[in-house]
């Protein structure tokens, strides 16, 4: 079996797991890729004395680019630079690329793969939405026949073990939060993930996959789940229904709307019982219907599996280019204000009538919290439902799916 | 855009949905596909008087195989032959084909990949398991860098929707069948589904997929739906579980094990939330740890959605093998007797005494049922609790996930 080069930038967590899948699985994987992959390079600023990885250490990455037998690079550095620098050098060159990196690919995706089909190489990316859950490769190889109208992923590990935690354990943001951090589940910077930005890079990834076309992460609505509380766990459970940060994708009236925000999400979705640190993403197409993939969206191992089924397919289609249809025309999408959906609101009990006055047809729901009832309005515009609002003593709303 | 030629074989309910899914989506397929497909030919014995369809129609599959025009054959015929002789033929012939025909990818997939391996062409299947969810082209595609040690689908829908309406609809086996053959859920001759031969067939498939040999269907344990009552499915909520007919094969200590049976599933496996008629694939891999594949498992668009990919996939790749790997030669799987799992019993009240003498430790269960008890044994051998299961004036026996 011939040997191919490839090289690992980055040996953090990702990184470090992938050299772990590749070692642990080596013989089936060596088998499936039709050669022997051998790590000839690891790039990262630190030093790693003990490692055996040490000796295979580079700081420059010139020395990676310049080698003309590295053929495969994976990129696990994470963030926007040097990443981006680095992977159009390497494709420049002629390599292939493997990334997990979701802020690179939603921000220069179509440019990427542009140069990759240009040099007859690949640029791959199915770790960078949903961790070891396959997505990326079903949306461009095995959906091809389907007019996809909604993509709806509970994308982000974190807050769904938050929200869990907090329903199943009856306890507060603030104190699921904390163990979170401790336990390593969490950052110590958690802005990222409980305000939905990283929720919101992957379903922008996702909506481009669906439309073809660039979908700017910067122009999609995102709220995080910093301001759910452990009441409205109480008129979630009263309700049927399911708290979940939702990152949806969805066309109505051939205008597609995309946000980012906590939903209750009713009993009997496929979503709904998607719990603890797994996630999902829910597709519905005009001739499948609906559809869920589900499975660990973050950690070590899971992510480095779809990292190195990526660098099989790559090592596979060295010089031939699959094509993955995604081009850089930016793709106009609806203003959030004109999107419907029915709301829940919580206020305080003296402004029932005054609620019954202003929305007309509403669903009170009691669970038990003292001074306040709540209510689920009729699906609404955004727009209306903000006018409507302000004019109640609100005390929380969120989107019902 | 250049045009490129099909034929379907077999105008049933598939065949027609292909031509539907092909004429709903025309615009994006071809984009996909990057050509025009064309339905050249529809093979069916029957007439179609003022279907569109009637001027395609041929009686005779010669003329499709000797016309170089058509590049990809679709058999969407079901059953052995003459589908296996035509497919064979059509291969041979240097053409493509995507298949939904369980019985004949389960008999004969390792020989018909080979031909198409030969010939520079394609032999897809991702119909012939689960409908429209994609799973083959994931297996073989996607989770790549695994080592699976188990693969447990939800594969037939009509036994699941038949289960489902059981549970939450408190009525027996018979009411149920007779209500899902009226609504076309399930046939006149229901035994293919509801004795597990369906469900037979495909796990046959994804285990042979997973072990990259021939999984004889034969050869695995297979029990159906038939004795499972209104009476079990109290003891199944009392035990907080949903009993679920699991096709599964499972790798312990290095021997694969498979067999199609009801389960009682427990309330936090992904599967236990898997209700009507949709299907769903449960993998375990090494790396990835839990992941699963849900969706519609039958009808006419969903399942037709997946031949169209196929068709797409095949259409993409004129001329070049996408490989497969799954070879004839015959895998060596366990006796299922030597397999280990936890059982739960129903037993005349009687005889409790009786059981804990034999069984040891035993959790009882009570659900209500007058003269009767239920209980779950620790995991054990399939043949040591058959024999202890003798000594019992035994009610029922359901396995447990």
């Amino acid at each position: 079996m011939s040997k191919v080069d490839i090289a690992v930038l980055g040996y953090g967590t990702v990184g470090s797991g992938v050299v772990e899948v590749l070692n642990t699985n080596r013989e089936k994987i060596n088998r499936r890729a039709g050669k022997d992959i051998h790590v000839k390079y690891v790039l990262d600023l630190r030093e790693f004395p003990g490692d055996p990885i040490q000796e295979k250490l580079v700081h420059d990455f010139d020395i990676i680019v310049n080698d003309p037998d590295v053929k495969v690079v994976v990129e696990v550095l994470g963030g926007v630079e040097p990443a981006y620098t680095f992977v159009k050098k390497a494709l420049l060159a002629g390599k292939s690329v493997a990334t997990s990196n979701k802020e690179l690919v939603a921000k220069h995706g179509p440019e990427l793969l542009k140069i990759a089909k240009e040099q007859k190489q690949n640029f791959f990316y199915e770790a960078s939405v949903g961790g070891g859950i396959p997505i990326i490769r079903p949306m461009f190889s095995c959906l091809t026949a389907e007019d996809i109208d909604e993509v709806s992923g509970i994308l982000n590990g974190t807050t769904n073990y938050i929200l869990s935690k907090m329903t199943f354990e009856r306890l507060d943001f603030d104190t699921v939060l904390k163990e979170a951090q401790e336990k390593g589940y969490a950052e110590r910077n958690p802005e990222a993930d409980v305000e939905g930005y990283d929720a919101c890079r992957k379903i922008a990834i996702l909506s481009s996959m669906v439309c073809e076309k660039q979908v700017e992460f910067e122009s999609i609505y995102t709220e995080g789940i910093t301001k759910i509380t452990s009441e409205d766990i109480l008129y979630a459970k009263k309700l049927n229904r399911a708290i979940k940060l939702l990152a949806r994708s969805k066309m109505v009236n051939g205008v597609t709307y995309a946000m980012v925000a906590p939903f209750l999400v009713a009993e009997d979705h496929p979503l709904y019982s998607v719990n603890g640190v797994f996630n999902a993403i829910f597709v519905h197409g005009n001739m499948l219907g609906d559809a869920m993939f589900y499975g660990r969206g973050a950690g070590k191992l899971p992510t480095a599996s779809a990292v190195v089924a990526d660098v099989i397919d790559a090592v596979k289609h060295l010089g031939i280019n699959i094509q993955i249809r995604w081009s850089g025309e930016k793709m106009e999408m609806g203003d959030i204000n004109d999107s419907v959906c029915a709301f829940f609101v919580r206020i305080p009990t003296a402004s029932l009538s005054k609620a019954e006055k202003v929305f007309g047809k509403i669903r009170t729901v009691d669970a038990g919290v003292k001074g306040e009832i709540g209510f689920v309005t009729e699906p609404v515009k955004e727009s209306e439902f903000a006018r409507l609002a302000a004019e109640l003593p609100m005390i929380q709303r969120i989107r019902l799916n």
